[in-house]
């Protein structure tokens, strides 16, 4: 379920930034009349993400548009699918499609590489999650997409979460104190992380009663030694250049979360494409 | 030179995306006069783009924060290079930290890919051009990136240049129709280009004189064909899924323009980090 | 076509600007239920633009108000002519009342305005286009009015044309330096125009290869040579306090457009009244 | 004094409406350490209005412009006057020429207009006052322009004054009944106006205690009549297609006050410009 | 009869400021499909205010979901009265009840509070009036509450009514200079209050030609005096610190008005909550 | 630490609810050169919260306005106490005092309260907790005030906490179903809250897991027998009606958090008003 009210200012600030001063283009060769009909095709394997904020940009742009979808979010389809089908007046079928696309594409790019570092760690009980390294202003849209792939998300902001990094614990003068400083005032319903990365600041954490303990950068060995001292006493999570690569291994050590930043800040759009009859 | 007004506007808008109700481990821990030094290291070789908008978002934070920066945008870094310095109230410095990135990081990414297209056609007289498949809401930043990595841009909007796609031949019957349609409405600033398929299309698209004509998924054979049969009577575009491989022989066969669409919508952000001393 | 994204916040914005705290009037004298039928009628000759707009008005307050159109954006309408007939809620017809004439009146006095230059030159090729001296805020309304009135628009923004005047010159180092340094840079879509102010200048022009030469305030008879001298090679574009006595002559000399600054920076506003029934 | 917020606001959406994707012939003509100066010169006989808005302008693009101004606001200036003088960065200066003089001429326009009503009517002790006949989004900075060419406002919205019309006196059944109607539940700081047709309402009028009364439409002669009925138990407003030839023998009635629409929405903008040394 | 855009500019504000990455609770607990019924009970005795805003707060969330309205605005409800009705999709009930209630129930609360001052002052001509002393943000709401309470709105704000302060006095040289000063500037559509503390001051205003004079911080028999001073050529209203205890008495010296701060700046909420059955 | 931004567009958006068309009063009373000055004095006792908000507006205003702060947010202040001193230009102090005022009152009132409850449960380890029961628009702010008054606050909105209610609980099919479904998907750095209102829910929610159990509208032997149950294995949070009679016996249950709506949706103002020399 997607806000409504964050689906439509996303297709009105889109729509606005392509058309400044109007179409030009379609304005003079399309007639107010002229209607169209087209699909939406996969041109590569993926896991969908977008479909209804792509179906909702042409109903903003003419409610006679009409957008029968075929796959829903979540969905994995191959290549060559159709995925939806539209049909209604031409000429907001054409300033609609880019708009529509370049949204959905990416959402989609996004659920399609979260699912794959899913798949490479099923049967570990590891959780694939996302990091705030996501496009400024598409957050909201980035974390669901990472969900519709069957990821899991880290935290949204700044302001739902803690998360205690190397210059906190210098600044409040060690892990003790930094989570101790923490818990006396945030919210009661939030959880706190620290950064690790090394041993000895894993056993700090611990005693500290850290409810998460991150792995920055470490090896897997130091992961799987790390997740022993912890033994149940807070989540832990893996971080720090996590690539498909790697993944499996880490998912070995044996840690809850594995959090990877570029499910969102590397992503190549899924190929879709819209063909008009 | 970047528009100070819409730089502001994207920094507030993703420093707000990131802190709805503030930073809740900062605020905690960090002692109101704690100050920090930092350094900004390119984790990998690239080319810079948006150093002004990284420095701007600590300046927006705490003008107490000073940034000194070593490289402009459109500079070739290699890994390891340390392009800017940071020192200030260490606060404003970690709450700013991922917004600065997130930006910098996209746009360095984008002008890096952008670098090295234009390096593979070098001795060409050919520009590599940007695509309207830029993520919602940052087009006027994804397409200064293109710049700073020497491409040049395609046009801003669906009001700023005309394309006339098959969809627009098809209702205003034929190609010298809609481009005649087009003429004698569009501002006289503006030019007007007409997509082909095949020969038969652009011998069309010359006699209806079209400003340019784009050679649109063809063979690099149809392309060198098609530059003859233009003669210089237009400008000559290059576009359907260009990549790195194919890139060299596409330049080679006169083309004016090759328009890329991966330098936007599938950009690995550059690798860059922020180093507390 | 208008965008309708524009058109409502147009209209939301000149609703909110009269109403901070309601209309205290209309609300304690006229009951809920009252229903009343007005007709709009023209006070003047002229072309109407804004129709559409004026409509919308009142659908926004209330959608049980019908709004019959009888003529269109961009019809002549006589003196006496009734343009529109409203019926509905008295309150919401009353509250939207000057919010819609206020537009309505505006964009028909362009477009009225407009027509008469357009009439005058009626029998020459050249075009009646309007600058970017408009109003703050409305320049995609009235632009638009200009086309509803038979005119033609100038570049939309500083964005997309060029056109280099004579501080660009001296700071580039002459036009043909200046004409060079945009070429590169600017998207190959839009065209390079030149303002000049004597026929130096404008064989230079030619020479630099500019798209369009503006031909600034000069005489009928310096207009005639330099469309000699530019024989073709660009658009010649009229400018400088062009008005309706002199209109006739310019056209004569056969430049292409003549672009008219009152058209948007001194209109009077069509004379139109809603009269209730 | 204006409202600083309305006036940066102002600036912000016009500098923002011209330049949707920066100015691309300043960008790629004037290096970024060119500087000029200029000065603002008026063309025509007039009364200034916007002279801090023009400065603002230039100070929000580059706080290095320095704007010196000769001639504030409410000054009559001849024609051939030097209004201002301007240096500083090249870029800048031209990037908000437009911005600023469009703003400053409209303004000025409906200051010089309003003072020669003001000047026609010298020697009597009515105030020429404006209507709610005003551009959209420009209200508060065009009432004003009215003040600082001698004239007054009428209320600013329908919020803050009640005009009772006849469709409210139809609706609440009589003058009477929509006098006390409104009384009843407006704030007590705000005045009761009645528009009346002819001497019957103007007596109703009285009767029901208006505060105002206005004279709509009527001869030179009624409204003559109409004061002495009224006398002084009500202020007195002439209204209806006011203009210059006939404003004299309206003053002459005795009426406290003429409220002329033209003021606002059939400006010519006054005639001023950037000359650049 | 609230203005609609306000409403719903408050209810996507509020809905916003609660879910800045939607609710997490609900998405995941309730299914799409889930219907509920839900009924809206008043928990003490008060007066209703805000019941179309509650009921538009669930529209906007979700079309579906049906409110029935019992008692309108300005309805006394006792303890226990059923309100409302609601039937609909469970997870959208869900997400808007916090946002739905808490509008409502600081509404009626000053609504509530309203009328008990109202029912202390029967009887007596005067009305009961709120201020300037409004929820930063709510002004319009609040004041709306007053009216539906069956008090009276003091000036909406700085710009539709003068009260000329102390400050003003002293600034302007005298009571008489700061009237005279405001009437030949302000609108002829707003009158001029002045506020005083003693009966020298009131007699100045009346002498100054104030339309109304504020009585502030007087004791009972200063008001009794300064209301026969006055007598009728201008309203009076008093002011400071008015409570519960002493309105009666005030209301008894013949003043016209009493302006009550506490009515919107220190409000308890009604109780009123929502049952799911 | 205030979020500059959001304090910012807080005094915008207040200044710009009381000026719509500016100070009418202010504006013709007071010379531009008038300067004044004035002190902040507490008229009952107090904590403060909003100083620097308060501040802020005259800085906004004219920044030539100095305000000295003598205590800051969290201090208990006395009845009498001189707060702050402002010197500066008469204008803008009249203009924006009463938007400073509103703020700082409601917050210290909000400040004030909290204290008082924190005061009554003073030797017992519970904090005193806020809901999501505030004004709309303010909360970011009301929570900061409620810690300035020693309290500690609850989730942030819906997007920050989990809180399973009875709804959540049927719709899921039991407490277990429900708190499973939710660790499944919500971000792992949150924690998960079941609300109870008996002994079998909270043994329930126990069991599954809960990381936070309320004790929703308990006796106080009902929340004693609750707090043993549960036995550390989860947070105890009361909450219901809480008030000032019930506080301290509640305390004495051993719960750790009681919450308490009337914090922020039942404020009273503190009385604090600017008094110029």
């Amino acid at each position: 379920m997607l806000d409504f009210m964050k689906v439509d200012e996303l297709i009105y600030a889109t729509l606005a930034e392509d058309t400044p001063f109007g179409d030009i283009t379609t304005e003079y060769t399309v007639p107010d009349d002229s209607v169209s009909k087209a699909r939406l095709v996969a041109k590569q394997d993926g896991v969908l993400a977008g479909m209804d904020i792509f179906k909702r940009v042409f109903e903003i742009l003419n409610d006679d548009i009409n957008v029968e979808i075929f796959f829903n979010d979540g969905a994995f389809v191959e290549k060559g699918t159709v995925i939806a089908h539209l049909e209604g007046p031409t000429k907001e079928m054409l300033i609609g499609e880019r708009t529509g696309l370049n949204i959905l594409q990416r959402l989609s790019g996004i659920a399609t590489a979260t699912s794959q570092y899913v798949k490479l760690t099923e049967g570990y009980k590891v959780k694939i999650a996302d990091t705030r390294k996501t496009t400024p202003g598409l957050r909201y849209f980035e974390k669901y997409a990472v969900r519709m792939g069957g990821g899991s998300n880290h935290r949204f902001s700044l302001s739902d979460g803690v998360m205690i990094k190397d210059n906190h614990i210098v600044a409040a003068g060690g892990i003790k104190n930094a989570v101790e400083a923490v818990r006396k005032h945030i919210p009661h319903t939030v959880k706190v992380e620290v950064e690790t990365e090394n041993l000895d600041m894993v056993r700090e954490a611990v005693e500290a009663g850290a409810d998460i303990i991150m792995l920055d950068n470490m090896s897997d060995e130091m992961m799987a030694e790390a997740v022993k001292i912890i033994d149940g006493k807070a989540l832990t999570e893996a971080s720090g250049d996590m690539n498909e690569a790697r993944i499996k291994s880490v998912a070995a050590t044996g840690v809850d979360i594995i959090s990877i930043g570029r499910l969102t800040h590397s992503v190549k759009s899924m190929d879709i494409s819209l063909k008009f009859y």
